[in-house]
């Protein structure tokens, strides 16, 4: 596999080359989620270069409507991987990031000032608040593979908000957007680069073309389904999407997130 | 300023010091959003390293809840700009992507194999929409910045969703998350890296401590306040932050989004 650009592996299609690239491209695509980590510690200095590095992402407005909580204490991550559908990974590696969506710093800004700041109210506020975590997040990620070190988000994060919110102290109107797990991969973790669908299924040129696009599905199916038996992960792409969305006895209690989201102070006007 | 370091230009800080780094790094840091581009083309080459940066990011369960479309069209570009409250840029440059937040494909499998996907009746999974949508996005300013190509993020493409979706013929359950004007950079624009919150005002240890990190915003205020003057960029950053949140009025248009999203198939029980 080595000698596979990591174009064609990204789309498990050896015709895949791209005429552009550079190091950082280079470095994007190699991208995969670690979940193994050495017991190796992620060195302060890491930590301030990660969140310089999402500092610098763009942002709406200028609003940065996030914060970051860095997690090392051991009992506090077990408590929060617990909450994360108990994914051991989440305990276990050197530093554990908390994305916070965080419209906390500008109430309070507003409550000083004896000013409303009722735009908060509003789900587009709140969508700004998550789109903009992300934007940084990924940063972070770019940043952290850059040096060496691997990632994956914990999504899970929100399967308990209150109670994550609990254990960080999260003022109002603030939430936990996602956790990121960061440390040394173990190179002995059994992963690859995860194929995605073709670029014809997402990339669409003046105009949506669905049947375009969703004449790629099959393939996708068969490709992904032959990469993922050598990791005992079985079924195509289909499957698992209709499985993961059947409903909310497949969201681990996101399907609550709204009624949260308000109790937090991040209403969905 | 060449001399001095991208992270204290980011923090408008000459103490600020990043002790580990990497060419990737450098990159991230030196972001600036770019809204005068020169005439030159986007490539198809380009465009597609682009995509294929976007695809490489991470995606809550392989999802991959989001599509792209790439407008070259003068026309189509300048009534977009105009839905977009009539930014210039967005019609000037070469190249305008429409990142779309699509749980359409998803619904269209579910639909062609008889099953329902009741999950993506909420909210949680209309953010996972946003959220991977942006952490795609984001890969792809990364990538077009290696490539010497400017970017700048298009938020009011979610002012009027349902006139945006028409325009690009958008199926259901799919809205248009936000555009990215991408192009090569004017040299003559006078621009420079836009100093962020002191990273002692986002980062928190184990606790989130408000106390301690709002203590950073009265400095803040006054590093921005002075960064803006030569660009006729007048207030400190406060000031703007109410003055954007302030209610309704200040969301153009955006604050009916909850209900535009209903109507394009993405309902936030």
């Amino acid at each position: 596999m080595t000698t596979t650009s990591p174009e064609a592996q990204r789309y498990a299609d050896l015709r895949v080359a791209l005429d552009v690239t550079s190091d950082a491209v280079d470095l994007l695509l190699r991208h995969r989620s670690v979940r193994r980590f050495r017991p190796d510690e992620v060195t302060d200095a890491q930590l301030r270069t990660l969140v310089a590095a999402a500092q610098s992402a763009p942002t709406s407005s200028n609003l940065q409507p996030w914060s970051v909580v860095a997690v090392r204490d051991p009992e506090s991550k077990a408590r929060l991987a617990h909450l994360a559908a108990d994914q051991r990974f989440v305990a276990e590696n050197g530093l554990l990031l908390v994305w916070v969506a965080d419209l906390g710093r500008a109430r309070r800004l507003a409550e000083r000032h004896g000013t409303d700041v009722a735009a908060a109210d509003y789900l587009e506020t709140t969508l700004i608040a998550f789109i903009d975590t992300a934007l940084a997040a990924q940063n972070a990620v770019v940043a952290a593979e850059s040096l060496g070190l691997g990632t994956v988000f914990v999504g899970a994060m929100r399967n308990h908000p209150e109670r994550v919110a609990a254990e960080l102290a999260l003022p109002p109107h603030t939430v936990a957007a996602f956790g990121l797990a960061v440390g040394v991969p173990d190179p002995d973790e059994p992963a690859g680069i995860k194929p995605r669908l073709p670029q014809e299924a997402v990339l669409h040129h003046e105009r949506y073309d669905a049947p375009t696009a969703d004449a790629e599905l099959p393939g996708y199916d068969r490709r992904l389904a032959a990469y993922g038996a050598p990791y005992g992960l079985s079924g195509d792409w289909t499957t698992r999407v209709l499985a993961r969305l059947r409903g909310p006895e497949s969201m681990a209690g996101r399907h609550l997130l709204r009624e949260v989201l308000q109790v937090r102070g991040l209403p969905s006007r």
